[in-house]
C-alpha cells in the first residue's frame, strides 16, 4: 500500500425525502445563492420548484443559472461567474448531474478571482479559495458531489480539460435515488457505465500489487453498479436499485478507491474525452466502446489483473484449470455481454467510427493529457488500444 | 438501503514516515497542547520524543499527560481536564490505541464545561464544544482515530460507558503501519478480531434486507482483517499486512459501512464489555469468545445472513448444495478454526468462565445498554447467547 492522505469534507445526506434539507444547509453558508441548474427536467419534475421554496424558506436568497448543457461549455461558465459576482452571491447551489455540479465548482472558484477561470484549467493559476457549494444530485454517474474534480470544455479552442482541489469539495450533497427515478434507460445505463469506468481506470492503472483492501471495495463496487443498472432498467423505479447505483457511483469517484493505490492514472477516460469532443458521444457510450478493447490491451501485457476481476467477479465452476489469459477474455466477455444488455455500445464500429480515424482520436487524447493523467500510454499505445476497441 | 448523513471531517494522513506530520497538522489548531499517551511501549520506541519534538519544531507547547491504561478509567479522564484547564491547552493531541483515543475524547468535550464529564456519558448533558484532538495511532484495531465515539470505564459504579458526537472526530488522525510492527501477536490478534467484531456487528443487527452496496464492502474487510491478521503473524513486520489491518479496522468502524443500514445494534460489544468487566479480559478475547455462539444463536433464527457470509468469504465447489444451515454451521466452524489459529479463545471455557456465571454477565450487559444499544435483546437472550457460547 501507498503513503495517502484522505480527507473528504463532503457530508452526505442521503435518502428519500431528503431534497428539503437544500434550504438549511445552504443557509448555514450564506443568505444569497447563486442556483445552477440544467435544462428543462429539473423544472418539469417540480424540483427545482421544491428546491427554491425549500431555500427562500431558510431566509436564501435565490438568483437563477439554468441552461447548462452536458459536457458544460466555459462561456457558460463565464456567464454564471458574472451572475455570481453581479448579485454578491454568498453560495453556490448546484441542482443536477455531473455536468451541473462541474459548472458549479468553476464558477464557486471562478467568481473569486480576477482572472479568467480558464487559468485553473491550464494549470496556469491555481485555486487559493472558492464560494461555499452544496447539491441536490439528479443523475447516478459522475461522482462529482462527493469528490474534488471538475471538467470543462473550451469550446473556443475544443479543449477538454479537468482540474482538481480540496477546496472544490462541495459542503452538503444531498443524494436522493427517487430524483433518478425519471432518468431515461440510456443515461441509466450511461451512469452505471461510468462508475464501472472510475473503478476499472484506478484498478488497471495501479502499479502497488499489494492493496487488498483497495481492491475487494473496487470489486464489490462493479459487482453492485452491474446488478443496480440492471435492476433499475427493469424497474426504474426500483429504489432499492436506484439507491445502490447512486451510492455505488458516488463511492467510485470520492477518494475512497484510490486511497493507497499510488499514483493512478485516468487513460480510458483520456481516450473517451476525444471521442466526446470529435463525435458528440454521450461520456458513458464512449467509456463502454473502449473497455473492452482497454482491457483486452492491459490482458495481453499481463492477464493476471483482469483474470482477478473474473475470478472475484464472474466465479464458475472449473476456474482454477484455466489460464489467466482464458480468465482474462472470460471477464472481457462477461462486460461486453453485459454492455449488450443493457443497450450500451461496446466497440468504436456501434458508435459508427472508422478505423481511418483512430490517428486523429490518439493525438486528440494525447493533447487533453496535458493536464489529466494518461500514465505510461503513448501515441502508439492509444493506437492499439483503439485498433482493439474495433 | 435507509436514509443515512455520513460526513467524516477527519483527515487521515496513512503511511511510512507521517509522524512528522503531527507538528504542523497540530499547529493549525493552537499553540498549547495536552500530550495524550499510555504507557511505557510509546516511551521506549522513541514515538513520544519524535512526537514532541514534531510539536516543538511546529511552535506547540507540549503539556504531557501519560499513564492511559486500556479500559481508560473516568478518574484518569478527570485528572487530564484537569491538567488541560491548568494549562489553557488549545488542542488535544493522542498517541496510542483506541484507549488513548477515547481518554484524549473525553478531555476534549470535558475540559469546556464546567460539570464533570461523566455526565456526558450517563445522557444526563450533551456535547456542544470540544477542543480540537489530533491523533497519532499505534494499534490497528479499535477505529476511534477516524469515528466519533468514545468508551470510558467509571471504577467507582463499575460502569463502562460510550456515546458519540460529530464534534469527536479527530481533525487529523496519522496511521503510520510501521509503529505497529512491535506490537505482539497477541494483541495483533485481538485487534483483527475488534474489526471483524465491528462489522459484524452491523452486518448480523441491520434489518434492511437491501443493503448489497454496504454488504460488499463488509464482506470486504472481514476477509481482509483475517489475511492481513494471519500476514502480521508470520510476519511482524510485513509492512502490507500491517497497512491493510490498520486500514481494514478503521473502515471497519468509521461509518462507512453502517451508512444505509438503519438503525443497528451493538448487543455482541455490550455482552463483550460485561466480561471485561467482571473477568479482566482484554476486549477482543473476549469477543472471539462470543462471536462463534452469538453467530450460531443468529444462524438458528434465520440462517440467511450467516449463509451469505460463507459463500461469499469461504466458498466452496459444492456449496450450492448445501442448506443454508449448512452453510451458516461452516462459516462459524471456519471463524472459530480462524481464531484457534491466531491464538484467541473461541469460547468462554477458553477464558475459564464458568456456565454459572451466565445470569451475572447477562445482567451486566443489560445495565451497560442503557446507553450503548442492545437491540431486540433481552436478559434471556444474552443468557442463551452465552448459552451457544461454552
Amino acid at each position: 500500500m501507498q503513503n495517502f492522505v484522505f480527507h473528504i469534507p463532503t457530508k452526505v445526506i442521503f435518502g428519500r425525502g431528503t431534497v428539503s434539507s437544500i434550504g438549511p444547509e445552504t443557509a448555514a453558508w450564506g443568505s444569497r445563492c447563486l442556483l445552477v441548474h440544467g435544462r428543462a427536467s429539473s423544472r418539469r419534475s417540480g424540483l427545482l420548484d421544491r428546491v427554491s421554496a425549500s431555500l427562500s424558506d431558510a431566509g436564501v436568497e435565490v438568483f437563477e443559472h439554468g441552461g447548462v448543457r452536458s459536457n458544460p461549455v466555459l462561456s457558460h461558465v463565464r456567464e454564471g461567474i458574472t451572475l455570481a459576482r453581479q448579485h454578491r452571491v454568498e453560495v453556490i447551489v448546484a441542482v443536477g448531474g455531473g455536468s451541473v455540479i462541474d459548472e458549479a465548482k468553476a464558477i464557486s472558484a471562478g467568481s473569486l478571482v480576477e482572472h479568467d477561470v480558464w487559468k485553473f484549467f491550464t494549470g496556469r493559476r491555481s485555486i487559493r479559495k472558492t464560494l461555499p457549494l452544496t447539491t441536490v444530485l439528479t443523475l447516478a454517474a459522475a461522482g462529482s458531489e462527493m469528490n474534488s474534480g471538475m471538467v470543462i470544455t473550451n469550446e473556443e479552442t475544443r479543449e477538454k480539460f479537468g482540474t482538481g482541489n480540496q477546496l472544490l469539495y462541495p459542503r452538503t450533497s444531498i443524494l436522493d435515488p427517487e430524483l433518478t427515478f425519471t432518468v431515461p434507460p440510456d443515461y441509466t445505463a450511461y451512469g452505471a457505465v461510468d462508475a464501472v469506468a472510475h473503478v476499472l481506470e484506478f484498478y488497471m492503472t495501479s502499479r502497488d500489487p499489494d492493496t487488498p483492501v483497495q481492491d475487494r471495495i473496487m470489486e464489490g463496487l462493479i459487482e453492485n453498479a452491474m446488478e443496480a443498472c440492471d435492476r433499475c432498467l427493469a424497474d426504474p423505479c426500483d429504489y432499492g436499485g436506484r439507491a445502490a447505483l447512486m451510492w455505488t457511483a458516488t463511492l467510485a469517484l470520492n477518494g475512497l478507491t484510490a486511497a493507497g493505490l499510488g499514483r493512478v492514472g485516468f487513460p480510458m477516460h483520456m481516450i473517451e474525452h476525444s471521442l466526446s469532443a470529435l463525435y458528440d458521444v454521450p461520456h458513458g457510450a464512449g467509456l463502454s466502446a473502449i473497455i473492452p478493447g482497454w482491457l483486452t490491451w492491459h490482458s495481453r501485457r499481463a492477464p493476471a489483473r483482469v483474470a482477478g476481476l473474473c475470478r472475484r467477479l464472474f466465479p464458475f465452476p472449473d476456474m482454477e484449470r484455466c489460464s489467466e489469459r482464458e480468465l482474462a477474455a472470460r471477464a472481457i466477455t462477461i462486460l461486453r455481454n453485459w454492455f449488450g444488455r443493457i443497450n450500451s455500445p461496446a466497440s468504436l464500429q456501434e458508435l459508427d467510427i472508422p478505423a481511418a480515424d483512430i490517428p486523429k482520436i490518439a493525438r486528440n487524447a494525447m493533447a487533453l493529457a496535458r493536464v489529466w493523467r494518461l500514465g505510461e500510454y503513448t501515441p502508439g499505445i492509444i493506437e492499439e488500444i483503439l485498433a482493439l476497441c474495433r
